[in-house]
């Protein structure tokens, strides 16, 4: 504790030893803020929490007891690596709950739905190979993509989510140059960081895609059951049935990421893969946490649990657009989700929200720089903002200190350029004027602003 | 649940979409079996597992408790990659158990000891790159190492650790090859799997040896509370002050594996590096049991907790050696742990300890076959046998029952060349008949086949 701590130990003396791989790797843009979020007079829209606030104590409290009760030294004890079958079982009724079929054969337990993105990308890329992803994608899969040197290849997405018309294009290019892409990445539902979802139309499209072209895709889906409005869509994996999509579920949405469960089903080959992979990486899921929620299951209460969460997300939702529309200038755009925990919000090009989030720390607000939700360094006037991780008030008050920020920006803008770029704040058009409840697909959603992909 | 498995999913429809890496991971050993070891009429002797049966479920009560009043939101919650301060300060507690002063800056809590060593792989290794490991190693490290390609050279161990004379004849072949090892991995203490500590001679060495040519060392330390007889040795990590040895801790073996708690303490450019690795595995350690580990440290039992343990292992210890000196056959030799959880065992050369466990398992008796904890193919004829998990009597009837398989594999040879290698079971020389309480230093064990090292 109190001896002096070198500051000889430079980077220099340990530099020749790291991986070329550990050269390319770079924190996640929301991880990195963890430290300054922290801080209670910090406002933060930046992290993926969701509402635990709301989690009954005496719940959790029974369900520890009766682990203490009935299978104390069990709960404390190592498990199988590919999990609990008591646990695998609540899964079955987590994807029944989405219309999805399976069996707790066709699935490993793992630590949080973020070890399966690690576990599918150790198994199946090597330096060099390919990625597709959305663009932007989910911020805390840049820096696992990167950590195995894949090559990710983004496809813009609209409001009706990957764009899967220019994913045709970019098969047939890489086709040309003779890549084939490992797998594809996708969040469907809700997004992360858009907060678009994807229409039936193109889901089918895209799993017809995969069977055609032979094409793993990994579905990553923690929010499908965290809807707002409007009718589920089916998943790709109760589309494809199991042939090519691979599919993340977890409990870090629906209950809590404090105790990092998640899961995967996959085809039975590439999920014996997983399987070592998930030894190799930390033997087994923890069991403690696996009985818990298998005790929690029990109560019979955890749609219930649910249903009480979207009511306060939905209101914090609502609280977030309406805030958008009171304190952004009318040059800024931003989506409207349905589900899920993000809205995304695009800025005039002038506008680098890396730059933008120093000055807002300065306001103590937080958010996510669009440009970690990218790997080829666009996204740099977007910003992913979360809504369930803050009461209505505190989205209010943090969402209008970012808008003060970026109103200044405009304003100095405008001065700079002699454009007169700064009007009073005012409604942003469409999300909020037009809300259309119903389906995601006919929610009116604002697009991203297109691209080319690749 | 109804829906029929396809069996036309096979291999060949996935294989080339697989990494290079993925065709050379293999499964530990030791995993392998779980499924079987888990049927309740097999007696296993070979997963790691430490006894959880005694430790007191209203602790684990009371501790979940207090969350459930104190905290829960916040348990159910993310934390900092890194880990919490409360749980950081259980860390430096237990170090200094063991004469270790760290900071909490210095270390990074893990999924397990198990991520640390599947962290700092990824840190450091490219594909075919050297890591130099005690021959035997862990077999828990096994896969690992051979998921990031690395090349592992054996350094062989005898009654006082790796033989570290050895080591330098090994780095300067590999120097004069060009080639300069990544790191040292090595568990000085009650190795797993050979149960030999290493003396303070060879500790010494060692970590001079890392100044000298600035290599890192990753010290694995799970046991090091866990003695059973004789005066602790300090670690690697003490006698080096945190230059070049990183330190791997865990509270699986003084606690609780289940809760998949460990760390890593290590000099700040790399402690950095892994802390991004493990940002991109699983976001952060399970926040729940880092809450409940630091609610049961406030109880002020927990080196209680591991005197009790440490009697219990003691008992089973001894139970093991008595049964191998009673019911192994003459030709056997087996090291005799001051502490730890593991005896190892070499059989005759004709024994192949693979097709051994063939045999045991019909006999409902299962150990670790000695060649998972070889990367080079060695080890055939040894095995690892677990004494921490059973009581002593269920050891007794398994060592009684492999014994008996192993007898009949020295008969069937008997036979078949006309040797009579068949004595009936005698009590081994060294390890039961001079029983040398004392530093595992001075304590006799029986040396290990000494073959050339790398």
């Amino acid at each position: 504790m109190s001896r002096p701590r070198s500051t000889t130990r430079d980077l220099e003396r340990y530099a020749g030893l790291f991986a070329s791989r550990t050269r390319e790797m770079k924190s996640s843009a929301m991880r990195d803020m963890m430290a300054i979020t922290q801080r209670p007079d910090v406002i933060s829209l930046a992290g993926g929490l969701p509402e635990t606030g709301s989690f009954p104590p005496e719940s959790f409290a029974a369900a520890a007891n009766r682990i203490a009760d009935e299978s104390c030294a069990r709960a404390l004890q190592y498990g199988p690596t590919e999990g609990l079958d008591e646990l695998k079982h609540c899964i079955v009724e987590v994807m029944a709950a989405e219309d999805m079929r399976v069996h707790p054969e066709d699935m490993i337990v793992t630590t949080g739905g973020q070890q399966v993105i690690d576990l599918v990308t150790k198994t199946l890329i090597d330096p060099g190979d390919v990625i597709i992803a959305e663009g932007p994608t989910y911020p805390g899969a840049v820096p696992t993509f990167s950590s195995y040197q894949a090559d990710v290849v983004h496809i813009d997405v609209d409001s009706e989510g990957m764009r899967v018309e220019l994913l045709e294009d970019v098969l047939d290019r890489l086709d040309r140059e003779g890549r084939r892409p490992k797998f594809i990445y996708t969040v469907p539902s809700f997004q992360n960081p858009a907060g678009v979802t994807m229409s039936l139309a193109r889901r089918r499209q895209l799993v017809d895609i995969a069977h055609r072209r032979e094409l793993l895709v990994l579905e990553d889906n923690p929010y499908g059951l965290l809807r707002y409005e409007g009718a589920p869509q089916p998943t790709l994996r109760s589309l494809d049935e199991g042939v090519y999509v691979m599919y993340l579920g977890t409990f870090s949405k629906i209950l809590s990421p404090g105790i990092r469960l998640g899961w995967v089903v996959a085809p039975p080959p590439v999920l014996e893969k997983i399987n070592l992979g998930k030894q190799a990486a930390d033997l087994c899921t923890s069991t403690m946490s696996q009985l818990l929620v298998r005790a929690y299951f029990d109560q019979g209460i955890w749609r219930d649990y649910i249903d009480s969460l979207n009511e306060i997300h939905r209101g914090r939702r609502d609280a977030m657009l309406d805030a958008l529309a009171e304190f952004f200038p009318g040059q800024a755009e931003w989506t409207r989700p349905a589900g899920g925990l993000f809205v995304w919000v695009t800025l005039p090009d002038f506008i680098d929200t890396t730059d933008l989030l120093a000055r807002a720390l300065r306001e103590n607000v937080a958010f996510v720089p669009g440009e970690g939700a990218f790997l080829d360094g666009r996204g740099r006037s977007s910003m992913r903002l979360n809504f369930s991780g803050s009461d209505e008030d505190t989205i209010r008050e943090g969402v209008r200190r970012i808008g003060e920020v970026v109103a200044e920006q405009v304003a100095l803008y405008g001065t700079l350029t002699g454009e007169d770029r700064a009007p009073a704040p005012k409604r942003a058009p469409a999300p909020a004027e037009e809300p259309q409840p119903g389906d995601a697909k006919g929610a009116r959603v604002l697009p991203m602003r297109r691209r080319r992909a690749g």
